[in-house]
């Protein structure tokens, strides 16, 4: 008889979801306390406010890209975590690394939506996306090696979520090299790849990338 | 064997509940994070204190009206969720969109208690409550056509949801319209809009609409 | 065939546990950020910083009564719940205007904090916990017409509930009206009256308050 | 027939891991709030930026290690949680007296990023975890006299339990002893004590401590 802790831990999928959705919605929400209404005493008519509403939409734009970037990597979690039928200590960590990515999301688009011109701040913001990629599919490869995931999945199934990852973050990647060129350019790119990755129109296979 | 992502990605009902739960939980506390308790410096007997507290009066009524406006779109989302029997991703994009108009929602209520007698203002927080309507109408739709309905949901249940939907927004609408007279009249008229929704009085048929 | 929209709507318990988890986790964990960290520049030594630290610890105690509090009514609406087979759209409304109280809390702390010596501030902060309690009991009551209240409940055991919330509702009544000789001492009752209610010790009869 | 309601009050282990998941949630993002993005103003070109952004990093550090701890304890409660069968009223307020430490924990992680060579902070902060360490013992001893352990769980399970909260806590008791030569080496042997806990390397019998 093993009484060992480390095979007793951590092995509540339904917790591991709970804390992911309480922490992708304080996540989601922290983004928007970037978005600040103008000073009262700055305003002296409609159009003062109608412009300082302009000036803001960039700003939303970067926080709309954001929210779209933790929406797939939800589904892209979610749909990992369905397809499971236990979990492990070792799963429950490569999640709680995930998440740590998650919550620095909102810093990540802050510097991206405060230096807009800065490759450094669009490398970072690149940086963010490629952790969560990154554990996102070590958290499918553990889970393959340790037999948590559920008898009716098949192989080409398990291919499938592999290969979704490994597309987008290739995707991502280009967008990221594009900022050689320029790095609203790069930020343009990935904006049709999220919309692409959200809408999945049924054209040229796009659905399917 | 069709291995595509796309069909097996974000149908878990529960996750989106879970999400949604925990973001309208951050969006309706951050709501509060606006009221300032006074500068203890400008406070010198509780004559002061009282003051300030009665001039927080306006801004805490803003902050009411939007916690029932988040109250509201909580209710509708739930109801509309229980009556489905599985999601699909379309129906997880379309609600991810709604969260992030609930996400919108602080600054909203923010830039209407700060600038209240400007018509941008209020036409962007208008502009918030359409969009939220505008996407819970449409994941109510999109149900329809993919089946995802319970099986037990009568065509005559699907039309009081689909109609309630529309009726609200058509007095929100009037609201924001009677804007051209004057703005606090078209706060008043949510107000009473939002109470009849809540209260739900069974005299002229007022629990109806 | 009756399709109203408002027979329908609102009646998942387990959403509105899930909302109200969510909300206290948000409103407790607010509570702290009105602890600030001393400023570097002014802090020359362990001395200082240990003197800073000391110097918060009434706010820590305010803190500590607000979190203890949100505790005894976090427990309280989770006994009412798990004795309801279901909801309704009036049940939910009540319990999202206690929501409403629990999201006010952080607020009232960081008056009562800043103002320990005002009545205004200590009234307020009463006030919020009569609101929190007045709904909590309407709730129970509304379950009681409503038939929401489990078969397997006895009178005596809804008696018990009601009665608890009437004499803690007491306490806090008493300990407010001491007010009128010190706020501290208002303060002083209510810690009392909130460490009978967690430690409930069995002598006296004092955990049948 | 005994209508005590302490007897029947916050007995639901599915509340107490909801408001957990949530309040861990909030704590795990509200950390990186303490990350600030330089100002605009302050940065003259992509140098500047990353310079700014190295410098971030000691406090990078410091919010990673109160993450790790955090989640360290999160796994600790749910494996408790799981291995109980139902809940009672006194377990409730050992864990919301866990939760009340885990709320904290953002507060300790700005103070020690903030005055990283004093022992002041340091003390606090391991303070912080002995208090989650002491309550999640005292809690997992509770569940044990009240019966509250599913009947599936042997002895030796139990004591695994146990004795991993003992040594865990011991070692950080070392880590905060360690200050009397240097805090950042108490800070270096706590990053190692949570690297153990994470990797659990099958070396030297590490994973069984």
């Amino acid at each position: 008889m093993d009484a060992n802790y480390n095979r007793i831990a951590g092995q509540s999928l339904q917790r591991l979801a709970g804390l992911s959705d309480g922490l992708f919605a304080v996540a989601m929400t922290l983004l928007v306390l970037d978005l600040r209404v103008p000073v009262l005493a700055s305003v002296h008519g409609e159009r003062d406010l109608g412009q300082a509403m302009v000036a803001l939409a960039p700003r939303l734009l970067m926080y709309l890209m954001s929210f779209a970037t933790l929406g797939i990597f939800w589904i892209g979690q979610q749909t990992q975590l369905n397809h499971l039928h236990r979990g492990d200590r070792e799963l429950a960590w490569i999640h709680l690394g995930f998440l740590f990515a998650v919550s620095l999301m909102p810093f990540s688009t802050t510097l991206i939506a405060e230096f807009l011109a800065y490759r450094t701040a669009l490398l970072l913001y690149w940086g963010n996306i490629l952790l969560l990629g990154a554990l996102l599919y070590a958290g499918w490869k553990h889970a393959g090696h340790a037999g948590l995931v559920r008898s009716d999945i098949t192989a080409d199934l398990a291919c499938a979520v592999e290969r979704r990852i490994l597309i987008a973050q290739g995707l991502y990647a280009i967008s990221a090299a594009l900022c050689v060129i320029d790095t609203r350019l790069s930020i343009a790119m990935i904006l049709l790849v999220q919309a692409n990755y959200i809408l999945a129109p049924r054209v040229f296979g796009l659905d399917r990338l």
